[in-house]
């Protein structure tokens, strides 16, 4: 039996799986936050997003990441978004860990979120974390030789949420720069809106935003935006920034925001969108929510062509399958 | 970077996965009634099932389905049911989503079933469905572009598990034509032993019920079978109807069911199958059960070669592998 | 349709899975107890588990078990125990069946054990079984015609986390003969502890026990390794044997097991491993835990070399690789 005294690690480089090509610009990196893309980065992306899209309605699925595993640790549920990287990793050929019942789990005995992430890079060649605190993320990418990308940290980022976003108007849309993108609903406690709003300063927009006031966008962030130079216009009603609208990007209003049940009662109609809301719209211009809905789009809107929200979950598909190939040293 | 305006979706056609033969004669279809079957698509999925099973003991697996992802969506557990239907994916070389926690996901945030079905299939390729209310399947099937497989809705149908009882049936015995089929336990609130009947009227059977009157074969359904000519009879013991018997298909009683318990405890040993019960039972006959059983037939018949309910799980398999590989158009 | 009556098993034999090398030594048996290995067992395992080292070091993942299912059943949560298997399943080319709702699922509905699993094997080649029960793999392997690993029953084994133990001193310090063990903690409740020193006990080692009086070794097991001609010493703290110590084996000390938490709260500092408690120990001594750890090793040890608790995760990867591969007959 040879064996030989190694005492050492086995993958002792940070963020080198095993046989890739270390060349490759995005291998071995973490996916943490929005702030990390420039917008060559941002084009870099959607360029393999779109091979990846072209990738799948030619053959479905292809071995590009055969033999590798991804740990797919939630330490709270989200179907759709644990559903989307675990889709991407099989639709190229790789595996997936699924970890859910983080609740019940060594977790929960007390381990630190840098001790389960060092035990599962032990397993897994990436790891997608989703979990209720903010910068869980970075402190996990901190400990960790594994490339790690962060399916959101509380109310802090969800950077593949916002990717895929921008992916869907640039997919839909055949670009970013010209358009005026309006956003509805929740602004103030939404952080997809707040990161969709920073990745579209990095192009030339114009941003509307329209929420009753108590849930309106957060100062911080419309004075970054303006130290862009990117202009912006609030509105309490949809009626006024809607003709000129290309992209709706439509939240949901939840009741609980309000102190005043009566103050809810009152604004909720006039952020629901109905087939007679869109007669004022561009014939073509698309309608967006990141999902679920709860009565903030209606039904009747879905066989509009311009109803992209659907759609909008292919497209994550397709980003997600493009960051796990480039931190994986395969694009 | 080449991208071009295609607003709308990327696979449109209603049921169209990626690149299969459309032409197959199951390609992209539902499978949510056993009423949808006629006597010609029995055979022809007993044929492709026959061809499962021989092909999974000469070499396990084979890679008929590689690259397809199945969503298996439970919206109640299901241990038995899920594994098959992820064992017949893998066996055919494909994936799986697991869906187990729905009640902790977006789902329960509200989201409404056909919101959650049109998102996985943004990701999936086929859904299989479990859900606690009659006519979920049916609903999500209207919505759905890619097709649905009712793995139970509540106590409407369980189309797999009446198919793989026929299927049983059909290998364990060579033919159902000819056969006299007796069921017993509860046959008034068991979906299983419905549906199994309304499959055998379409063979030249003869079917016998053995059932307390509380828990009877419902009047509506004995004469749904009887328009089709098929002989009935009912019984409360299994003493009379046994000798004849080539199938005999046990279910359990539950004790709720009873509003008396005495009445309960006074009934039950009638309906438990023991080494005893089958002496006066024919050689070649078979001894089926639906599983979970608890306590209703013993463990002492398990080695019993008559004794069917095991090998009928494995036939629950190839079924779930055919019908897999039939909407996928492999078939 | 070429249906013929067969009436019986489908893959009959006892331990029988599809198509594999039948004269493979290990080929279709169960994983149970550290009793029923050898020293040369152990040699062998750990021959294939190097091989697998690497293997993964240089490709990441290959085929050989390509086609082959797991169905990873844990009737308690145990995160790191199951992503391992199900990593080692995955990096092999297998596929798993993940059963972690149990308690939800028909085994709450009073399903026995010995139906589970033989309804589990008609989908799978393999099962790994996590029960909170003693003996529940021993029964489980009574009734299977697959193979079982047991991944831990209640207070009683957990086979293959004790090989990977000896599996990590293998491959870190090249040998066990000659080796002091000293292990540290709760030695009374702690089944690796109990487990690790059997194996030890087939080479030429001498062990320490370091502990409160309240959670020693038991008085049966030291009887036991004795009977074995094995030296063993016992210590309240680590300062004696730390400088001759080779392997120091930290558990956790629940305070729990105290009825006095004054008791407790004066004993616990002596069992906290900090850069200075290392100064005192050999250069090329290793530190192992089986993890979680909650304090009881400060996290400022984690990049001194002879930190070996996380590579010691990376070894189990490979220990349940070369399980699986053996019992499936390939290897």
């Amino acid at each position: 039996m040879p064996l030989t005294k190694t005492n050492g690690t086995i993958t002792p480089s940070p963020h080198l799986p095993f046989g890739d090509q270390q060349t490759a610009p995005w291998y071995g990196k973490d996916i943490l936050s929005v702030s990390q893309f420039s917008r060559s980065d941002l084009t870099y992306i959607f360029e393999v997003a779109h091979e990846m899209r072209e990738m799948v309605a030619r053959i479905g699925a292809f071995d590009l990441l055969k033999g590798k595993i991804l740990a797919n640790l939630f330490y709270e549920p989200s179907t759709r978004t644990s559903s989307s990287f675990t889709a991407a990793m099989e639709r190229l050929g790789g595996s997936v860990i699924p970890i859910n019942e983080v609740r019940y789990s060594s977790v929960s005995k007390g381990e630190s979120l840098p001790d389960t992430v060092r035990t599962l890079e032990c397993y897994a060649d990436v790891i997608v974390l989703r979990h209720p605190e903010v910068g869980a993320s970075a402190l996990a990418a901190k400990y960790a030789r594994k490339p790690i990308i962060n399916a959101g940290d509380g109310i802090g980022e969800h950077p593949t949420q916002a990717l895929l976003d921008l992916f869907t108007i640039f997919e839909e849309l055949g670009t970013v720069d010209g358009l005026t993108v309006t956003m509805l609903g929740d602004l103030k406690y939404g952080r997809t809106v707040h990161s969709l709003a920073r990745l579209l300063s990095l192009y030339d927009v114009k941003i509307n935003y329209v929420a009753p006031p108590i849930v309106a966008m957060p100062r911080e962030i419309i004075a970054e935006i303006d130290r862009k130079g990117i202009p912006q216009a609030e509105f309490t009603t949809l009626d006024r920034p809607l003709p000129e609208t290309d992209v709706l990007y439509v939240t949901r209003i939840q009741k609980e925001r309000f102190s005043d049940p009566d103050e809810y009662e009152s604004v909720k109609g006039s952020y629901v969108i109905t087939p007679a809301t869109l007669q004022a719209a561009k014939q073509d211009m698309i309608v967006m929510h990141p999902l679920p809905r709860v009565g903030e789009i209606s039904m009747d809107v879905d066989d509009d062509p311009r109803a992209a929200y659907f759609r909008q979950m292919e497209y994550g598909l397709f980003v997600r399958m493009a960051l796990l190939a480039m931190v994986l040293g395969k694009a």
